[in-house]
């Protein structure tokens, strides 16, 4: 039996104890989630969202891609969701290659010199790309300026989330920031 | 409090009880999941996945988008699966609005005239929509042809998924069909 065929038969037990018929469309806590997709995040278990509470938008990263700015844009204005947080997590699959050589290799493989995607949004320093995708959602022409939007990145061998908040500009050394 | 206040509350009780701090990247059941991001789907809950199992991709309507296919891509290549599903629902807010309308909206709104995204990718019909993005999912040349592409719908009303196995071609008038 494959694999969807078992979650077929996970589903069909499920289906016989829902008793969550009645929920509306639009999310209960009108909080909006984007996380990476790494099998290791069960989001909701560790927020403590329960069904009909928020949005999940999930991708390889977690990145704020034009894709996830449409479903928050979509969350937001029609929806009515008033606050997005943003989880990269520890040990993600994004820090493991370079976009150049993902892209070769497929090109090399599939026979196709040129096709989308041809980023894949590889990184090197997780908590710096919370603060490029924290940044890329706060200056959307489409999101209102009064959404918080809070980024953090999840332990996956705590269960723990740490919140991002040092902008990169600390960084510098202590002189610059203070002549900055 | 703000929610994301409470859901780092949550954090910290799921954090002191957690024991999957030992589980490799690859997930486990060698699946990948593209859902929507609706709040009445908890997705792994009604697919009976556990922390670890599996690649869960969401985005407003459950679209095989460019950022879903990177995501796919990568999960394949780079993390191993070999079954792909596609989810979308009954009731969802993408049946709602047309994407020319939101646009306008939104430009009005924010006094920008132009700025991605320019697609929502609105829908009329969900079944017809699982068709598609199943086709896209399929046909691109870097998804090998040995990979399962299913899809299905959610009821969100009794918690149930339908498979969609029907081709679009089916939706033709009978002589139609057999003259094909």
């Amino acid at each position: 039996m494959s694999v969807i065929d078992e979650v077929l038969q996970n589903n069909l037990k499920y289906a016989d104890q829902f008793t969550l018929g009645h929920l509306p469309m639009p999310p209960a806590r009108k909080l909006a989630v984007l996380a990476c997709m790494d099998a290791r995040l069960t989001v909701e278990q560790f927020l403590g969202l329960k069904t009909g509470d928020a949005h999940i938008i999930r991708n390889a990263g977690g990145i704020a891609s034009e894709d996830a700015l449409r479903s928050l844009i979509i969350s937001h204005h029609l929806l009515g969701t008033q606050e997005f947080i943003i989880i990269n997590h520890t040990d993600c699959g994004m820090l493991t290659f370079k976009d150049h050589e993902l892209l070769g290799r497929l090109e090399k493989q599939s026979g196709t010199a040129f096709v989308a995607p041809v980023h894949f949004h590889a990184f090197s320093d997780v908590e710096e790309n919370v603060r490029r995708q924290i940044q890329r959602v706060r200056s959307h022409p489409f999101i209102p300026k009064h959404i918080p939007v809070r980024g953090f990145v999840y332990d996956v061998t705590t269960g723990r989330l740490k919140e991002i908040t040092e902008p990169a500009a600390a960084k510098l050394p202590t002189a610059a920031r203070r002549s900055a």
